[in-house]
């Protein structure tokens, strides 16, 4: 059979160029400022970047387990590059190939399984149909995958949170050493002034890190999770329904009814 | 037929001015308290703006999507031209269209709806109902429609609501760089007092957008939104009625108990 | 009949002074500590009031609308000269008028309504029955009088919880537009204490008007408003069961239902 | 008989000394503190307690009414010496007198009545059950005593926790009085220090009063009221079960069920 | 019967070193900022000590009992030192011992007994079955068991909340004190740096306990508390179930319905 050849419309997927445009900006009008103003050496001190990000990080570490923090740091880089997903078009995707499964029998799926790759849920779900699982299985495994995606994307937000909590109160630890080491030694007159501007760098470092890192990417992070869990949910059901061999019309109907209402689809007539 | 010079009484729709004026009698004392304080110009400085404005918004940016982001600028410009309208008067119309098209037919209402034109779901509704679309569909379409609005306007709200807990933070950002600028250069004394001037300027626009814009315009926001949920769930309901061909009286019932108690109609004796 | 010079034990209603010797107490320490100090003129800055008052009327008014905001003005004024009324005596008020009722007829109540002008609601309620209104309307009624007064006061105690919040918001815009004037002037050093002074005297008005006035009223409002419904309640249920010609022990029982347990009533043995 | 020399152990009660050693400790420190920096003198000023402690009472009076300020100030006094009881003592306390009353009649705890007078209510129920009161009324008044108590606890609690917002407040409120006059009046540089330092000082009381005297004591409050109704519970269970002259081993199982896991007991076998 | 060698698979306990890490990597970095900066010994004030670490202590004391206050002393101990189990691990081992229970009869358990000491409850719960004890009362007892663990530490991670609530209050407190001792005594000019520094050494103080020990402490302990929760509920279930004599594939079945889903075990085929 040629049907090999059918093309499956994928889910346009577009990179979530907000965060970057967000983080690259943010940064990129601070490092403006700090250089028009002239002494952008004067912003860096590697003993105040220590306590600050090492601080919040060891604060943050004794709130959480070693996993917990690691796990962390994956969901953060695969934050950054996200790929949004239109849950019309991924019901689109699976109603076509709910459509090709009717027609041609599930064998055929898998001569499609290869495009169904950067989808890892869905081509986990359909090779579990083309292999024979009975659909309870293959709802049940692929559930279970789902439901620990959104809890790792959780935990993370919390710990994503707790740091932007423990930065700023880490800046302000670091800037309280700065004042006390300089006012028990205000004989130089002269040095008074750079003292400070480094016992403020702490301050400035916390400020930074909580409001232009932390506290944006759990927000984000919680908002991809939602976004995220409503796509892989149309992809469970999807691979259940069509493991279970019933007609695509119904499963249209099970779709719609967990899509939000402007994003319903009319795939058969 | 000449009903089709029949004139349905509008809903009292009443500007929303209370916006209009808190955001210009705001910015108008603050202003003029610069002014009077002599040198205007010293309120101005490109850098500063840029860093809170621009900080603000990249940060909020990474918080949503570009989508998210522009639909919140197109809800504050329709915030602030807001048109409130009566419940009870809205539900008096309803009755009037519903009660014209028991007497002389749903055709007849073709004649009143161009004078619907400024409620867009209300003539949706009497479009599909003179169309013949059955009630029960226009109901599904139309609720589509107002679930999809009040979900808009709690996503800019919350936009609103972020940019409002960032814009200071950005504010004390910038104020620490030009702190961090101006204690490394002591040398001229007389330098002091501007620099300090300028870095403050950052901590008066975050205080500033926070507090006369962004956290204002969330709350409107939210308070417009269930306002105007109130009102289009009564259109609703009416082109429902209507298109099921429905007894008025009994439409009348229906809104009351939607109508919060002070603003029950009487329209049938 | 001789019944009309019946006298009705009215509820002791106490003004509720601690609202008024809380405002006076408060605003006369603050103005004696003023005083005392020497040079209360240096208190006082027109510019100032303007930017804080004015301030604070116009941003709250862009959360609220102008209906809203008048309404807050009355129900201020009234929270002021709040009368309390101890629900106790207000049920037992109730259980005497049933009883006359019971005995002597419900237009023997004529007599009596000029006593209870004091009580809006109640003799609203009561004037329905001399009218012949039957229960379950004058019910329905003074059940949306009671409901719609309970929403404005809370609406109105939202206006003052948002005041509060955004007046200390506004007295540092004006310490910061007072600042950066004061530091870019630096030159003549005699006028930097007055003028830091004059600065400060925003946050100074923004702090007395958010804590002295109104965050106060508004958690006063909230109170009143938990306490006038329950004797409105009273009211409401002793004029329908009135009107209903029930058995006033029945209304002792029903009444006693809703008291909480130290006021509940023993009025017939 | 000579029952009445029968013994009723009783809930082992121990004074809750954690408040006062607390209280004392806290402002022990406090005050060596002070005193070991030299001038002890320097911290009392007569209107910076007035403005705060005076603000304080009054900004709290407006939220409250004058009868729950009163009582509040009773309460704090009880809270000091609070004496808490084992729930478990207590219950197998109730139960001695359970099966007292069983093997000897309920006449017969007439002869216990005075060991039971430092418990008010376990001593108004059992004089209740002595004078022939039903187990239902005996009941219902308890509950009703009970109830009343938590109410009143609650809202001393609030009351409390009001005047620890309020006190840092006018603690602030008063600083800026004394900052506005000491800046207009800088000419005699030597009284700068001194004028400051009574600028400060209402900063330090209100930071005092809610820190180390409102917040734990409404925070202790909340604690002990649980305490407290979980004891008086198993008293209005015990003096109810007796009044119906059920079996006591019926009365163990039903307080088993209200004590947590940890402290139920087993008086018989 | 050799059975006694029977070998148990113990979950694999891994001591959580994240909090011993978080507390040494974090003081470290305070420590070393603090010696590199010159004149570590200007960073110990004994009376600054006492106040914030013994003010927070009694201010906390007054909002608890004498006892919360000393078992929060050992809960705190007990989470730096914290043996974090795998629950699908404690399930394994709950199952392979019903297995043997099954096969070679409950007393054959008596032979691995000394293998579960490491695991109080378990072993508790084994003893008892292996004493004769029916399976519901070992449940009972087993539960209350772990339900006073939860709540004591629920208590414990209260008092955390407090003392990071009032540290920095306490460092205030201190901070005031010495300002006020400073300003009082502005002659010598040379004093005012290391008085200032001395100042500031109690609002360190405070901010080092509540964000780098009692805030994070009291989150570890939160975290813990539900997963050692989740492991001695599998403990219980595991023990009900051998004590009476169920088949243990029966209970693979339920231990799978409190496991989360990436955390289930497939023990039998």
């Amino acid at each position: 059979m040629a049907d090999s050849s059918i093309h499956i419309t994928k889910a346009k997927s577009s990179t979530d160029i907000a965060t970057l445009i967000g983080l690259i900006g943010g940064f990129g009008l601070v490092i403006a400022a700090i250089i028009t103003g002239g002494s952008p050496g004067s912003f860096i001190n590697i003993p105040s970047v220590l306590i600050v990000i090492g601080g919040t990080l060891c604060v943050t570490m004794i709130c959480f387990s070693l996993q917990e923090m690691g796990r962390t740091a994956k969901v953060i880089v695969k934050t950054i590059s996200y790929t949004s997903r239109d849950p019309s078009e991924a019901a689109i995707q699976v109603l076509q190939i709910a459509e090709l499964a009717r027609r041609q029998g599930v064998l055929s799926l898998q001569g499609i399984l290869e495009q169904l790759e950067s989808e890892p849920l869905l081509y986990k779900g359909m090779s579990m149909v083309v292999d024979g699982t009975p659909g309870e299985e293959v709802e049940t495994i692929l559930k279970k995958d789902m439901f620990s995606t959104v809890q790792r994307h959780q935990k993370s937000a919390n710990v994503l949170k707790k740091a932007a909590e423990f930065a700023p109160a880490m800046g302000l630890i670091g800037t309280l050493i700065g004042l006390v080491q300089m006012l028990g030694n205000l004989d130089d007159p002269g040095s008074i002034g750079p003292a400070m501007a480094v016992a403020l760098l702490t301050t400035f470092y916390g400020a930074v890190l909580a409001n232009m890192v932390f506290a944006p990417m759990a927000s984000k992070l919680d908002r991809n999770s939602v976004e995220e869990a409503m796509v892989n949910n149309i992809y469970v059901m999807g691979a259940a329904s069509i493991g279970r061999q019933e007609n695509p019309r119904r499963l249209e109907m099970m779709l719609n009814s967990v899509l939000p209402p402007a994003k319903r689809v009319e795939y058969f007539d």
